[in-house]
C-alpha cells in the first residue's frame, strides 16, 4: 500500500536496460555526446517545434533555472500560493533568480484563472517602488492533480503575453496530463515559453529537462546551468533515460496506468461514507478528507501516504499512484478502510 | 587514443550491475532511504570519523556548496589561480556563496604553499573595507595532476586554522591521490574541514559527495542543498553507485590502473626529443609540451586530448588516463608520435 | 494643501543650522569621527541599552540590511502583506538577504496579531523542503498609521522568540509612535532585536539608523553595510543631523505637531457625509474613503495626496501630515471638500 | 598636516549655503522634484550628450550599481588588480551583480593597457565553463593618482567594444583628472559607456552619480537603484549640492587647488634624499617611499596619512591633498621631515 509519492517507485526496467546497453564506449563529456543530441531531437519532434532543451538533475533545478531565464532579480513571478515553486523548493526560485519575488495567488485545486492574473497585475503601478512582474508559472497537472486543458493554457498565455510576461509550465507530471487529456503533447504547451519536463516521477531515475519554446530566451542558459552546478559531466546517462522513456510512448503508457489506478482508488474510497474526495481525480493523485482516527489506523496497517492538511477532527490525505501501483494495493487499502469503519 | 578526460569513460560495469540489482522496490524519496544511509555509513568508515555526508549531482555543485557552507557573502576563499573553482566552474562558487570573492594565488603545478597563504592574509588588514578571508580551498590532486601528501595538507590546515579559516579540499580525483600515495584515505584528509569527493571521473555515472569533518558546519546544509536544486528525489541510485564503488576497494583499483597508465604514457612520451613533460606525473594525467605541428598531426590521427596552454610554436597538452585506458591506446599514440617526427 | 507624504517636507531649519556649524574641520572618514560616535552614544541613552547603531542612507537600506542580519538566504521573514518591506521596496529585502522569502500575512490596518504568527509557523514542518522562518518584521506605526503599544510589541516578541525567531521593527515613523503613545522610546522597543529608526520623514534630510539591541547580531554588520554601498565617507553629516534631531526632544515635538494636525484633519473630514475614515487616526496619517469625483475635484484644486486603493465608485486616499503642515492647509482642504459637495 | 584623504575635508561653504537656500518648500520625493531634474540637465550639458544620470549615496554604490548594469551574474569585469572596486569595497561589485567575477590584471600605477585586456580576453575560450567577460572598469585618475588621457581612454574603449564589452570609468576623482589635463569633461569620457562621478572627495557632503552614455543600458536602473536602497527620499538635497558644485566651475577650481598642492608637496619631498617618489604626481595624491623610522616620526609630529605598502625597512605612504589643503600644512610637513633627518 505504497501511495507516498510517484517518485518513491523505482525506475522502469526498460530504463535500466537502456543504461546497461549504452554503457560501453567513451563519449565527450558535458552533453557534447551523441545521445544528448538525440534526446534534444526527440524533444523537438515531441513538441513539433524548434525547441532548445537542457537536461538538469532535479525538478527543482529545472523550475528554478527556467524562472531565472525569465525574470530579472528585480522581477516577479505570479504563482499559485500552493505551487511547488512557492512552498516546496526551499526558496530555490529566489536563489536562482538572485532574489526575484514570487507573488502568491489563490485559485481552486491549485489552478490560476486569467482574471486572477489580471487583478494581480493591476496592483503593480508604482514604478520603481515595486518589483516588475515578468512571468506567470503554472503546474500542469497542479499540485492537487488537476488539469489545465489546451484552451486554458492558451488563455493564460494570452493574458501573460498581453502584459509582457512570459509563461512557464512546471511539467513534473506532464506525462500524466497528456495521458489524461489524450491530446498531443505539443497541443498542451501551446503558448508556453519555457517548460520544465520531469520524468523522474514517471519512471526514470532522473532526467529532467528545461525546454525553451522561445529559443531567444535560452541564450544565457548554458552558462546559467553550468554556474548552477547542473551541467552533468556524463549527461549521456540521463539522455539515454529520456530517450528510452519517450520511445514507443512508454512515458504515456506508464502515466496512463498511474492515472487509471488513481481513478480506481478514488472510486473505491468514494464508496465509504467517512471519506470525502477533496478534489476532482484527473490524473494520478487522490486527495481525500477522512477522520483522523481512520488516517492513524491506515498508517498502522502499513499504508503509506502524505497528510496534506489538518483540521481538528479530520485530515486531508494525498494518495499518489505510480507506474508500479498494483490493483492489489488498492484493494488492500479499501479493505483496511472497511475494517476500520470507513 | 581517448585521452580527453577521465569523465569521458563510461561507468564501470559493476556500477551498472549494482543499479540493476537495487532497482526493484519502493523507497522513501529525497535520501530518506536505506541505501543513502548505508552510503553515509560507508563514508564514515572510510574516513574513520564522525562525518556528515551529502550526495549531490556534480563536482561543481559539491565544490560550490561546500564553499557556501564555509564563507559568508562578504567572505573570501584563498585558491590557486588555476583551481577548477576559479577558472572552470563559470562562477559557481560566487553564485552559491551569494557573491563571496575568490582570491587567486600563484604556486607551481597548481599547488598552494603555506607561505603563500600567510603572505596573502597579511594583505587583509583594512577591516570592513575588505572582504573577510574565511576559507582556503585546495585540489588534491591538483588540476595539473600533482599531489599534496598528508603532511602538506596538515601544514596548510595549520595555517588556515591559526588564522580562523577553514580548509576545503576538492577531491574530484581523490581516488587517484589515495592510490598514488598508497596511504589511508583518512590520513590524506586530516585537517580538512570539508571535502568534495568525486566518483564520476573514477568510474561511476555520477555520485559526488560533500563530506563535513567539522559537522557543526553542516547544520544549514540540508536546506542549502535543497535550495540549490541538488536534493535528488531518487537519491538511492547515486548512493548505490557510491557503495559499489567503495566496495572491495574498486575505487582504488580503478584509480591505480589509471595512474599506472599515465606513468606508462609519460615514459613513452619522454623518449621523444620533441616532447617535454610539463609537470611531474604523479596521478592519472600527463602534461607535455610539444610542437604545434605535432599536436595537429596527432589530432588528425584521431588522438583526443586537451590543449592546455598555447605559445607561438608549441602547445602544452593534457592527456588523461582513466580506469578504461588500455596499453594499446598508449602504444598507438607513441607510434603516431614517432610517425610524425616526435 | 500638501498631504502627499511627510518626506516631501523640507528639513527643519535647526538641522541645516547644525550642519553649517559643524562644517569646518577635517575629520576621519567612514564613521571614525567624533560626531558619529556621539550619535551612537545618544541612541544608547535614548534606548537605555547597550545598543550598536549604524547609520545608513535610506529607510529601505535600513530595513533590508537589518533583515539580512537576521535571516539566512534559506530563511524567511513573516511580514504583514501590506508592509513597506513587502510591497514598496522593489525587493530590497530579497536582494540584501540573498533571496530569503517574505511570508505575507493578513491583519487589520497593517497590524500582525500573535495568533497570526503562530498559525503561519505551524505550516512550516516539512524540514529542508521549506524555507526556515527566522524573523518577524513589524512596522510601528504601521503603513496605515496604526500603533502597536508596548504590550503588543512584547507579545509579538514573546511569540517570535519562543519559536527561535528574531523581531525586527521598521521605525520609519517611530517618532510619531512615541509621541502619540507618550511613552519612553525604550518602552516601545522592548523585545525588539533590531530596529530601523528613520528621521527623514520626521524632519532631517536623511539620517537613518539600524540599531541592534541584541548586539551579537551585529558582528558582521560593518562589512555588510560597506558591501551594500552604505558606508558613507562623510558619515559625520548624517550623524550631526541625528544628534540635532534628538536634542531637546526636537524629534518628538515635530512628530507631536504632525500627529495633532492629522487629528484635526480627521475631525474636519469626518464632518462630511461623503467621507468615511478608513482607519483609526493614531499618528500623522489619515486614510479616508471618498467618492472618486470628489478625489478628482480636490486634485484639481491643488490638493496633493496619494490614492491608496481604488474601487469602481470610490477611492481610499492617504493624507499625510508633517512637521510643517499648517492648520491653514487643513482648513483649505476642508473648504474645498465643502465646495465640491463633501 | 592632514593628508589622510580628500574625503576627510569638510564640504565647501558654498555647498552648505546652497542647502540652506533651497531648504524651504515641499517637493515631491524620490527624485521627482525640480532640483533633481536640473541636476540631470546640468550633467547632460557637462558631457554634451544625451546621458541618463542617477544620484546615489556613495561611490561604492555608484561603482557597484554601474557594473551591475553592465554584466550578468555569470559575467566578468576586467579590472586592475589594485582597483578600488577590487580591493576596497568589501565585495560590493560581487554583491550588486549577484556574483559576477572581477578578473584582476596588472599594470603600472594602477593603469590598464589595451594589450593587457587583449591578452586576458584570449584566455576566455572555454564556453560555458567560464564566466563571460562583459565589461572593463578603469579608474581615472587611478588609485595611484595617475591619469588616462582622452586617447588612452578611447584606445581602451576600442578594445572593449571590439570584443563586445562595455567600458566603465570610476570617476571618484574625475574633477582632479579634468583639471589636471585641462580638457573638456566630455573629451575625457569619450568611449565610456557608464561613469561613476564622485563629488564627495571634491568638496560636497555627498552627491555621487551613475551616468549612462549608452542610455539603453539604463532601462532597468531605476528598479536596481531602489532595490539597492539607494533611492533617497529627499534626493533634492544631493541634487542641490551637485548643482552648486558644477556651477561656475567650482568643481574644477577646487580640484585644481588640490592638484597644485600635491605638486608643491611632491617638490618639497623630492628634495630630501631619504624620500623617493613612488609614482608620477599627476593629480592630488603623492605616493612616496620613506624609511619606516621617518614615517613613525612624522606620525608622532601629528601628520596624518596612509601607509600604502610596507617593506622591512621602508614604507610607501600616500599623502592626499584636498580643496582645503593649505601651503602651511605642506611647509610644516617639510620642516618635520627635515627635523627628522629626511
Amino acid at each position: 500500500m505504497h501511495f507516498l509519492s510517484d517518485n518513491a517507485a523505482p525506475a522502469h526496467p526498460r530504463i535500466l536496460n537502456a543504461l546497461v546497453e549504452m554503457n560501453a564506449a567513451h563519449a565527450p563529456p558535458y552533453g557534447a555526446d551523441g545521445l544528448t543530441q538525440e534526446a534534444e531531437k526527440a524533444l523537438e519532434r515531441l513538441f513539433d517545434a524548434d525547441v532548445r532543451a537542457f537536461l538538469v538533475s532535479t525538478g527543482t533545478a529545472a523550475n528554478a533555472l527556467a524562472l531565472a531565464a525569465l525574470v530579472k532579480p528585480h522581477g516577479a513571478v505570479l504563482v499559485h500560493e500552493e505551487a511547488h515553486v512557492n512552498v516546496d523548493e526551499c526558496g530555490a526560485p529566489e536563489f536562482f533568480t538572485a532574489g526575484a519575488k514570487l507573488i502568491p495567488l489563490p485559485g481552486s485545486h491549485g489552478k490560476l484563472a486569467p482574471e486572477t492574473i489580471e487583478a494581480a497585475l493591476a496592483r503593480f503601478h508604482h514604478g520603481e517602488h515595486q518589483v516588475l512582474p515578468q512571468a506567470v508559472s503554472i503546474s500542469n497537472p497542479t499540485e492537487m492533480g488537476c488539469l489545465y486543458g489546451p484552451e486554458e493554457v492558451q488563455a493564460l498565455a494570452e493574458v501573460a503575453h498581453r502584459h509582457g510576461l512570459k509563461l512557464h509550465m512546471d511539467g513534473a507530471r506532464l506525462a500524466n496530463a497528456v495521458a489524461a487529456l489524450d491530446c498531443e503533447a505539443d497541443a498542451l504547451v501551446r503558448g508556453v515559453d519555457v517548460l520544465s519536463l520531469g520524468s523522474s516521477k514517471g519512471g526514470t531515475i532522473h532526467a529532467e529537462a528545461v525546454i525553451f519554446f522561445d529559443t531567444a530566451l535560452a541564450v544565457d542558459f548554458p552558462r546559467m546551468r553550468k554556474r548552477a552546478g547542473q551541467l552533468m559531466a556524463k549527461m549521456r546517462y540521463p539522455a539515454a533515460q529520456l530517450l528510452e522513456w519517450l520511445k514507443d510512448d512508454l512515458w504515456l503508457d506508464l502515466a496512463a496506468h498511474a492515472n487509471a489506478m488513481a481513478r480506481l482508488l478514488a472510486a473505491r474510497l468514494d464508496d465509504f461514507a467517512a471519506i470525502e474526495l477533496a478534489a476532482p481525480v484527473q490524473t494520478n493523485m487522490v486527495f481525500a478528507w477522512m477522520p483522523r482516527r481512520l488516517q492513524v489506523a491506515l498508517g498502522e496497517e502499513g499504508a503509506l501516504f502524505h497528510v496534506w492538511r489538518e483540521e481538528e477532527e479530520r485530515v486531508m490525505v494525498r494518495l499518489a499512484c505510480s507506474w508500479m501501483t498494483a490493483e492489489e494495493e488498492i484493494e488492500a487499502l479499501a479493505s483496511a478502510v472497511a475494517l476500520h469503519g470507513g
